[in-house]
């Protein structure tokens, strides 16, 4: 396959954010179908496909969309709106349209920014049936009155909502949920950055060994979440840590939305690598933004955040036309990609031990981990680290819980378990 | 009954402080049972009645105390201390006496504030037989050598404590204790305030729908709250939440002090009220001051706590004769009842519901309780608070709990709720 | 017995610390021995011994050894290195040796400061087998090229480890454990101050009513606390309270390490004691510096913390020839022992009480505990500190809790409880 190609950086990422961008997704269709087709081709997924009417917990899974061409034809005849231009022009999910009308008629299923006159606005109907088209406000204030024609040439009719799932096993029980959107049309930050980061970091985790299991998903926002817990409604048992991932390509620094519960394994990880490095801010949960909601609906309760440079809502650009390639850039993707891979680093190596000597401190010295010639004063960084670790492991306290109490770095006291397993110290 | 009048606002608790600030109350006897009485025209006032000599846990009723006059007549046969001028002026309790006896005699048995020289005090000795004359420092330089006469006509002969209780019954489980003290004489912020607030927040909530249950009692200190859990030994199985009021028509500031547990849901929706109107201040709890140390005993334990403007002994007519008619004001009294009503406001309406759709979220649209059109950028503030409150109604947070993790005012997340179980999405 | 002597203040201690200053102890041998000797004359001391190859936990008991004499003889013959005159110039369990050999090979058996070019080094190898001599950087520049002959008469035989151990029982459940390390040889900070305070405090506490039972260990480091808790392995059950004592001695300022649970009595009790006078500072566990690290282990996991004035490591002169008589001084050992006596007063009457009227307060004026004439404002501090008692001895709070939340010094709140249990109302 030629284009198994490599993801490992913020290049190779822009490049493929750059080539999905023209796709025109929605949460079914054609567009979200090559999107995943696309990604296929680097990765190991797996696609699932629920008809069209199947529930899923509350809700039921909508008609598959389908458009091949949107436009209005001013009075002289001219596109003055146009699909082929930008997919933003045509409502998402709108149905099939051929009318004449006069420009008071049409005005009503006209879509601007007025407060932003060159943007055209990102607009979606799933779930109430309707038409209508995106435009800038300039580009409305210049349509002279007459007569017009409005055509979408689309349908909806029964098909699939497909999701992508990239599962990669690992040796021991627990996984870590991974979460992506990729129902936009040619929108950049939101979200084609979080597909790309995704599957780079995916594509990163192929190729290691992996302690935990990691599940990695592209899914239509809200009905593909739902459609996946829904088949997966014990994914609480064995999940243990998870983020969404969407808006990580802008050039704003990194903010962590904090699981519902606050306290799990996935908020402790965020929280200890954005102290180290003091490079994000942590906020708390909300039941408002992406998949989140859905994976911290109360019954699933699952500990999962959100991750984003700059947050959905929280940048002018979002939701509109200029939302695009010149609004990301590489190093922020590749930076992005860095900082969950050492997440990734940080979940896989957190171990919960328990020391094989509870009562006192094993004897270091005669398994060669002491260093001879007690009484000397300098610090050794190492035995500092072994004795918490030892002292912690009653089987409560992982590595990351080690580190944080101790102030010690993560990576000694991850050497300093590894010595100590060695020497079946730790079990 | 032509005085079941209105208790609305200000003026009219002023007006009902002013007709009951005459009368000797005492923690028996006739002034506290023609208080009582006169309570009972404005409200639905049962007078429960406990014998002399009951045992209440591990007190005893007291006789009950009848004055009918006390004086001292000077050397010249002039009534220089005069019961009739001011109740204070004889000490509460005060066995019968008439007795010749030199100043220098008599002078153990007169109280005066020396530091307040035209205050009386106001004193007791209600478990402890003696008898004594209050009057002012000015007063008591003033008088001549000479032989006195000390003429108290009093009785402490087996009657009966008595105490008011309205209650007013609610559709659910749950009972708001509300409590006051009416045990003392002519003193108006400690506590006619207290009295008439209590009575117009009870007349207030007589003629409302309730969802909770409201106990107003009118007790005698100490011995009148020790004689209501006497025969109320399982009021923690129904009693939710509860306030001591007492010190509250004076100009000063409201002042809560916390329940033993401190996060109580009275401790809840007060700092919520304090915390959005910036208007009190909480202090914690201690167990002294009224008769939150009865029902904060360690067996009992109630969630209640004591609310006041300037609190008892921090103003310094507290407990003298300058605590008067004139340290009180309308404005205070209706601001203290405005402030009573939004407690219980939000007290009846903190139900903890529990969403129908635990795993995701329900489908508000299908519903009607979405905007059509996805991907606007505005925040719909109705739509977040159904969102906080899908996510939280998990059995475990009330209303109360919503609105103070997620920051929206109570109101909008009452709203919020009410819509919701509308749909069927809540019970 | 005439050095049955008196311990009852710092110019005590220090003449005690200037006695045991020239002996050689080691964590075993002739030196240890003595010293503990001579502390029986002081204290009624159990002298436990094991023996050599005895496995105490995860450790072994090592052979005991034996020191006469060490010495290097320079190419003239001079002593230049003489265990006679200090016998830190032996590095600690040294095995015999007899050899001639040049400079550059005696060379890597000579241990210096070379930061510190006047002061010798403190070092042990008590697991391994080797020899060495500890000089100064200034004694090892001057010595000549040429042949040495270095020998160590000493021995390494099965013998045993000796501790010894000072209970004082109690009349009641409940023990406070006392530790701290003997095995140092000619270092007065570190630890012959810590030996002198605690012998002092035992010596103390053996002349008076003690409510709980006191056990005061002297140790050899590591191995001798492992010893004691291999033979102690429920002393969990029993140990309520304790602290390794250690570097009392010098001029600085008391220093805390919290116990691994952090919220013990013994940490509550410090930071109380530290708060009222702002006399110390408390720091955080870590299983790192003496045998609080044992105690501490999570099969343990002792209410034990670590009380010293400047910590070990944490002064230049730690574990070198400059710890010695002139670092430490009789007003800082005595105020040692008087911080412990405080410490042990508050654990001795910190009872957690159980108030017979669980139900409304008891009536405090019919048992002659409350003033009469009621209705005065001024506070009466052992009343309020009798209320604060009554209310919160509901089993679950002990005096000091009871202190710390009212704030009422704990002296008061002692005297108020001890009032109400001469009434009957505390059991």
């Amino acid at each position: 396959m030629s284009r198994w190609r490599d993801l490992a950086d913020g290049d190779a990422l822009y490049r493929l954010a750059a080539d999905l961008f023209p796709l025109c997704r929605s949460i079914t269709g054609p567009g979200i179908r090559e999107t995943l087709a696309r990604l296929a081709e680097y990765l190991p997924l797996d696609l699932v496909e629920v008809p069209s009417g199947t529930k899923v917990l509350d809700w039921t899974v909508p008609n598959e969309w389908t458009i091949r061409d949107g436009y209005i034809l001013d009075p002289k005849g001219s596109r003055v709106v146009d699909f082929h231009r930008s997919n933003l022009h045509v409502v998402s999910y709108s149905t099939p349209v051929a009318l004449d009308l006069t420009l008071a008629e049409l005005r009503p299923r006209l879509h601007t920014i007025p407060e932003r006159p060159d943007w055209t606005p990102y607009r979606t109907s799933y779930y109430q049936e309707t038409w209508g088209f995106c435009l800038s406000q300039r580009q409305l204030d210049g349509l002279p009155e007459g007569r017009y024609r409005a055509v979408i040439d689309a349908d909806l009719r029964p098909g699939g909502l497909v999701f992508g799932e990239c599962v990669l096993p690992g040796r021991e029980p627990g996984e870590v949920l991974l979460s992506t959107h990729c129902c936009h049309p040619s929108l950049a930050n939101d979200n084609l950055s979080g597909v790309v980061v995704a599957a780079g970091l995916a594509k990163w985790l192929a190729g290691r060994d992996r302690r935990l299991t990691y599940r990695i998903l592209f899914v239509p926002g809200t009905i593909g979440a739902l459609a996946w817990l829904d088949r997966n409604r014990l994914a609480g048992e064995r999940v243990t840590a998870g983020l969404v991932l969407s808006c990580l390509g802008d050039r704003g620094s990194l903010s962590f939305k904090q699981s519902r519960r606050g306290d799990t394994v996935t908020d402790r990880a965020i929280a200890h690598l954005f102290g180290t490095g003091g490079i994000g801010t942590v906020r708390p949960f909300a039941p408002t933004g992406y998949d989140e909601r859905q994976y911290c609906s109360p019954g699933f309760n699952l500990p999962v955040g959100a991750l984003t440079r700059t947050r959905n809502g929280q940048y002018p650009e979002y939701h509109t036309s200029a939302d695009d390639l010149a609004l990301i850039d590489p190093t922020s993707l590749g930076d992005s990609l860095s900082f969950l891979q050492a997440f990734v680093d940080l979940l896989d190596g957190n171990v919960r031990f328990r020391s094989q000597e509870q009562f006192g401190e094993p004897q270091l010295g005669r398994r060669g981990l002491f260093r001879s010639g007690g009484g000397r004063v300098e610090a050794a960084h190492l035995e500092e680290a072994m004795l918490w670790v030892l002292n912690m492991s009653d089987g409560g306290a992982d590595l990351l819980a080690i580190a944080d109490r101790s102030g010690i770095p993560y990576p000694q006291v991850v050497a300093a378990a590894m010595a100590l397993r060695e020497a079946g110290l730790l079990v």
